[in-house]
């Protein structure tokens, strides 16, 4: 196996010329933490870009480890929650001052001291820096078998990602939905509503969805099959937003904002309804105790409602299970995906900043290279 | 059968003197909603009792049905939640104005048309009015077999009755608790709070309570087997509280009052932690929109954990398990009881205003004869 040098290479399906490889090193454009985001979404004041040389030929790469150029990375709002220097709500770990900061990635090996992995390997992992390359042990990465496979590399971290597996594992193992029963999703347009609704869909349900743009609105019912969706950011009353679009009251409420609106909600769940917790994008850039609190939890009591937050770690032995089912469903032409990529490293604080602002449209992708 | 007379008769193990029966007609104490209550703890403005006769002469008893004298009530929380006019969280149905009052209850027979029933027999029914007599249709009622029984007839409204059945059922069937693990229990001197502890301590838990004075802090741990308790009331602080007599974190909370209580556990739940909620005391009594909010539902997604509520009628086919159970139980001496009696159907209105003082102790009830 040779150390990389200055020629082309197969990125995703496309060729392209690499770039920055001199001598063994590359030149590695890198985010990483410069101060804590107290409140609000992270600017170009907490996050910042810095240029690294990053050695990645093979006679300097440790054993077992490859050498990857990062093709695509995810942008979610969990990452939010990583850089506000104390535990939240997600008990995620904080990012030290001056760390890198890591997302789910997709990437192509371009050196190996690890016999399981070839230079051309495609390859994803839960911990890529939001960088352009790294060397890294294997122990994350698990290989995308890319042979005959009509499966665009984006859904790799989309239906077949991060937020695929979030509503596979929110809407069916927690949800549980029924033929006939009424669910609601809310950031319905979002990486993880989108899917959350199709598979309740799938599943024979009558889904109605929120977001935040007429636009999104239409892409639901058009795009994306919902029996119906509004635009929460014309309700002045989610309360008789919910009696006018959810009539028959609301059996599964797939919760991917918190607050209000979950408040709203707890006024419309029918008997033995189920809330699965994904996330509240509304709370993340908040400190907990200025927000807004819900105020009616006693309606779970007289409805007996079951409200369980859920991450994905503690299901990850189910994956395969879920990665054929979205496979599956995907070959049918039953699962459909909206990607909103921004291009090149210099772009993830954008593209970070356009969950929080609603502007976004599916799932955020960084792509590195193409 | 004969009409009952002015005879001595059997109330409960005691030989008491029938009072009021005249010519097949009784004087008849009973409590109706004269007004909803709105907010705040019902008084006898909203409640009033009035003098009524009954005719229990067998003549009289339509086909089916039965009198029955009532010996003892079952004064629980719920009941203010059918007096506020509108539905509220736990979604009761509610009284109408000047209809009495109702509640589970112990009596006797003293007139049948039912060919299962016979004069001296004891019934329970969810469903006695607050009241000392009634002429009621079988439907309800379940009799007590009261042979050789060690049991107290004021356990089947305790242990036997709803607040042991609603203890069994959040704790063991929705909290499931493992050897181990850390309870904590609300409101924990309540009628459902010192069966649920003392379940869990059956089960091999770690239990601590929370109650409203001293004594029932000495209570919870001498009487009822808690290894620790504390008096909300000297708690200015209950995030340190839960610090400090909470140790380890919290992996079943069962909650009996909802708020700010609730709020400070969810600082402290353990991963997967289960909140079977069971009632929220601290809420019945306010209009919702005045509720305190509770802030921090986003840690139920980081830490896992599934909030449920709860109602004993769903689970009603296991009333025979939890029995069987139960009795058990006490048999080996392993559950204990706290009964606080008010004497005479005149004390119901004071006896219902003491569960939300919180200058109650164990369960309520309300003896009518003896």
């Amino acid at each position: 196996m040779t150390a990389p040098g200055r020629h082309l290479f197969t990125v995703g399906r496309e060729k392209t010329e690499e770039r920055g490889i001199m001598g063994g090193t590359v030149e590695n454009k890198e985010w990483f933490l410069s101060s804590y985001v107290a409140e609000g979404v992270p600017t170009s004041e907490h996050l910042k870009i810095r240029t690294v040389r990053v050695d990645v030929s093979v006679d300097s790469i440790p054993e077992a480890h490859v050498a990857v150029q990062i093709l695509l990375l995810s942008v979610d709002p969990y990452l939010r929650s990583m850089m506000s220097g104390q535990k939240g709500g997600l008990d995620l770990p904080q990012l030290e001052i001056n760390q890198v900061v890591s997302s789910f990635g997709l990437g192509r090996i371009i050196g190996s001291k690890n016999m399981h992995y070839k230079s051309g390997d495609l390859v994803v992992s839960p911990f890529f820096p939001a960088a352009e390359y790294c060397v890294t042990d294997s122990i994350f990465l698990r290989k995308i078998d890319d042979k005959d496979s009509q499966i665009p590399l984006t859904e790799y971290l989309s239906a077949l990602g991060i937020p695929g597996f979030t509503a596979w594992v929110g809407m069916l193992l927690i949800g549980i939905p029924k033929p006939g029963e009424n669910i609601y999703v809310s950031a319905a347009a979002g990486a993880v509503g989108m899917y959350a609704g199709q598979l309740a869909k799938i599943k024979g349900c009558r889904v109605v969805g929120s977001t935040g743009t007429d636009e999104k609105v239409n892409l639901l019912k058009e795009e994306f099959g919902f029996d119906d969706a509004f635009n929460y950011k014309r309700e002045t009353d989610f309360d008789a937003a919910l009696s006018k679009y959810c009539p028959n009251g609301i059996d599964i409420y797939f919760d991917n904002v918190g607050g209000k609106m979950l408040e709203a909600v707890l006024n419309h769940v029918n008997k033995h309804a189920r809330i699965p917790l994904c996330g509240m994008i509304s709370q993340y850039n908040q400190v907990w105790s200025n927000r807004e609190g819900v105020r009616n939890l006693l309606n779970l009591v007289g409805k007996e409602v079951k409200m369980e937050g859920f991450l994905i770690g503690s299901h990850i032995h189910r994956r395969g299970e879920f990665a054929a089912e979205i496979e599956g469903y995907m070959k049918q032409g039953k699962i459909k995906s909206k990607h909103q990529i921004y291009s090149g490293i210099d772009s993830f604080l954008e593209a970070l900043a356009s969950i929080f602002s609603g502007s976004n449209v599916g799932k955020v992708i960084l792509q590195l290279s193409k």
